[in-house]
């Protein structure tokens, strides 16, 4: 249930009756020649909005703009500034408590957004507001993602490429996918991104001239439509899981024993 | 011309010949029993859309979640606090001067954003970083909303319904209109909304059961069309002043004379 | 009962038994060649300690440097940044909660504070510390206002000039007031500070030369008086009206029905 | 001069040919049963109005609030926290450098507020914005305060009531001088606020009950007005040695030799 | 060299010839049965203080308590909050450059660190204030970590029992490596640690009992010998290489071609 | 008992039992062409560790960089700002309360640092998280430090030179002493630091040209052992002292009578 499409009479029931919100997160950012800078939001909403529409749960409308600073030599990159990105998502997150949601899962789309959601929902746990998971999606299939692509690239590679010609054909440039793979890095380590065991880069464009990797002439909307399924499918028994949560059980666990002060004479 | 959708390349002329962006902001909010949450960032990324369509100014994504604490009693109302809500935006309006913008317009549908929108106008202003406006749709039209309706209603009424009608009809409840005017207050006066002088009320509940004013059986979809083209003229006329202005008229004047030390021996 | 003037015992009495306070508020900054910069502030107290003067409620001592920016170019303007100015006010407010002081009116003499005490006043009202409210002057008068003068102007105009004739006159010049009016802007309407809609000015000096609107040559001492009986009585009242409440009635109203949960299961 | 109550044009050979601003602040806290709780600013702005009307030098309004909460178990003790005081101070004092401020006189007569300003001091010399002492009167006098009272008491004790009898004698409580005196704590040494030599107490009423030290009847209004025109005189002194300073001497000194780099190749 | 240990005259020649500054940074935390809470910043502290003996770069004290809450709830982790440690450490490393210090490597020896040292980092560059990296240790040593363990484990597993027992082995407690290994976790995946593809854990009790993972009964001083001399061969080649880079190099690349309005007619 | 070189279990029975932490913080700073940078961490840390080795309080490790911008312009000297220091320190005092400490002596041989360790001291305690008190070494024994020294010095003089000779003789530069003396500042007062009251230094260079203060070549190792042990038994009899107390009774004293409110009859 999306929820900016109800009117609030009809979310009475959801208010009364659940506790879980969905909330998706992208970026405004640079994905090559081929792929609009719209790529990560476009892909969370889609995701948020499968898995909420499969089961009923509730998605809130999506943020954006996110931390693409690494992005900012590129035309049209957008990003917030970290500190304010994580207050901006903590302070209406912790909002959503007050129409009862204790559990909130960050559908995210956009790698450089992964610490701060986490960081902000740890803040929401540690005040026991509420228990928010961040859930990036092709982490929830990284068997498939390897055996649909040889080079899956990070960012702005065939399997963000296929993912848009699915769900945004019309804003991807098909004809593009030959100068995104050879303006880019097709081979991507993690050792060519560390000095001595110290990652030296801070911006994409240290890396690659066209800002994208991997190999984006192995995407098909029909690879686009298998992540789709299979993300959306784990998502959904993500949601699910933590529905059947109780909310004592997703707080932190206790101090150890012997408990603080437990003898202390004074 | 929607920057999310376009690649990078695709940006480089606007980057390098322009300079003004347009910023659409609303909320997600209760506006009744007969319109969805969405309704002011619909109404502002619609009229956004439109005038950047129109004129081939740059239109960033949608800020969807504003400053709606007022109305938190509603189910499903969702906000940020206000100084969160104020970092967020300053900090990625301040970030688009990296690519060369230096003037924003914040098209703005939520009367609650306005005094936050119009401090961080100040804010980037004083540092000369960029001028930006907030412009509140109906506030362009004052006169087309008082011809068109007799109780238009500050929140809720018809001229968001008109707009919504037009905008986005499928989330409409048309068979809700006479129900959210007579569950509301319809007539409404700044006088109700004070005690001696003081604005003593806080929150919309305090004045209206179901959370919205105006008559609402007033408003059709041909008003809404009306609506949407005359505040989009409006804004495309908004824009067009502003993209003439030279970047020093814009800023701040100087002290005036003498100047400050301009006698001092020392 | 002026506050300061107190020794701590002698303020017994009103701790014990009493839960109000007023707290004045202005600003230090240019009012024309005419009016001193402490206008605002002058006036704010002016009214602050006859209401509380007449009632016996309590006073606290004046903040004399607000949010001012807009009038920066004029020699001597004095201001706080708006957060700061928001968190100081925030802060001692607060603490007042400590002598048992629950609602607080925030009497303020200047345009450009009202949206920050709001804000304030939201803050203390969310966490139940206090209900405050932000009354301004000549919004509690409107009507006898616009009896006594045709061009009233909302800065340095002639309703200003008239309050400080009857609170300060030896700081009023007199022999200026036709300069004040033929150097600034007599007639003023909001549709001279917006282009299509958004306001497009930030200072004082982009719309006047001299910084005053309206017509001064209309103020006289005896305007002032009436004006400053006026508009006691209206503060006399809204204390008296505060002070009837009860604290429950005050804080906001709960969530709308069902309460969010209320039909959990788990 | 008195800012306050000049017009903006009255500023002008000021604005154009000095640089120097005195700024009075104070506190509203308990001072016993025989001192209004305004003892402090009423002092700060005595001694600050006399010595900028005997020099010329321009006086800004006083700021009446400021970090008491030491003294907050008495009735009426106002307070802001540290870090609002400290960051409104710093505001409006860094804004006074438009006008070509660059150097201000904190003239301060309540100790809690002594540290702070001298944060905020070093903030705007580190930024080179002005160049700010912290005066506070007491401290430019030590020989006479010692000279005149056996007792002299840091808080509410003879000089501060010698003053206030000088200054505003409507407000002292003659007849409990003596009780001021016996409730009180009548010798005061650091030892006594200290364990081992940590200072262990934080709250006035560790030591007192009724909030005092010193011996109380040992002031007089003549005494009051020999202090007041000793600690103006010093303060005239500063003000002129301060005025006679060149900016650049009253920034900090540049790092020692060899400078940073000096010798570096790269 | 030690910076602590050298007197400022003693530094003349660095500060006028090199431009590099190593800081230690570890955690006071949690780390099994067997091993002290020091060991994060022991390890930071010994490589720091190798790698800079070997050569002469300055090393600075080590900042022992950093980002630990995930340890809580065992006896004894200190931890800061992550936004206070980031800009405790943003505000020394940034006041290094007073000393002309433009390059840092922040020596890490904690996991819970690293992201928070990437965000300074980035700060510092966006500022061209210097260019700080963060390096942890056994990332600058993968294969060997591999080779020595089979089950090496992220948190006081045998890599950090090895290292311990070599640089502080009289608070390795070696009849504890038992224990450690079987109140533990061996066998560490990231599967484990994910519901869904979703991060669930937070806190390090959520997998273990004990705290610690891997096989610690793997660990031996020869070991840690070993790994001891390969990080710190590997943090001295980065100390060299990044010497060796000029500081326009070490910056941001800038804006893509076409410049951010090099068309523009204005 | 050192807290980092113990593992979590042997911390079970002082988390039970007691409810004490000693914190010791210095600094990283220019003391002089004698003395190494780290004498002020050398120091707390020497008395810190000292004193709960003979009573088995627990001690934490050392905040080795505090507030020392005053010493900035001599090479290596390093410092956080004031507001970062101040929030760090609290962040991780705050923390150690999940572990049941309730009581903290902050151990400092800065005096940079005082007053920013009260006011953590103040925040800590205002929240009733913690009584936490700064203690400074030689405030503890000001007789002995007399009758020691004939100039003792309040920077880099002989008592901390003779602390130093006793805690690190190796890092003490004995050929250094006269030159010590001869290139600073041997009789220091408080008048030398103001300018008619007011103090109008901020840096140690603006009065020594080597940064410090007194006759170096008074120092012994003797007189520094007879230092450290007197301090230290004055830290145990504090440490002791402290224990003793009641938590409730070192929280704040209620609000004097009449309670606020208590005769209210709403």
């Amino acid at each position: 249930m999306y929820l900016a499409d109800q009117t609030w009479p009809e979310l009475s029931d959801y208010v009364a009756e659940e506790s879980l919100a969905v909330v998706p997160l992208g970026s405004t950012e640079q994905h090559g020649p081929h792929l609009p800078l719209s790529t990560d939001h476009t892909i969370a909403e889609g995701l948020a909005r499968e898995a909420t529409d499969r089961t009923d749960f509730l998605c809130t409308p999506t943020v954006n703009v996110g931390v693409s600073v690494h992005h900012k030599q590129f035309h049209g990159t957008m990003w917030a500034d970290a500190p304010e990105f994580r207050d901006y998502v903590e302070s209406f997150s912790r909002n959503l408590a007050y129409h009862g949601i204790d559990r909130i899962v960050f559908v995210n789309a956009h790698g450089g957004n992964q610490t701060h959601l986490r960081e902000v929902g740890r803040r929401l746990r540690e005040d026991e507001v509420a228990y928010a998971v961040e859930w990036m999606w092709d982490e929830s299939i990284p068997q498939l993602v390897n055996d649909l692509f040889e080079h899956n690239g990070p960012h702005g590679g065939p399997k963000e490429t296929a993912m848009m010609m699915h769900l945004d054909p019309e804003n991807v440039k098909t004809d593009e996918l030959e100068a995104a793979r050879d303006g880019g890095l097709v081979e991507w380590s993690n050792e060519e991104a560390s000095v001595h065991g110290a990652r030296d880069f801070y911006d994409s464009i240290d890396n690659t001239d066209n800002g994208v990797l991997g190999d984006q002439t192995d995407a098909t909307p029909e690879k686009g439509a298998r992540l789709f399924d299979a993300a959306s499918d784990q998502l959904v028994q993500l949601l699910e899981w933590l529905d059947d949560r109780r909310f004592e059980d997703l707080m932190a666990k206790p101090h150890v024993e012997p408990k603080p002060g437990s003898r202390r004479e004074r």
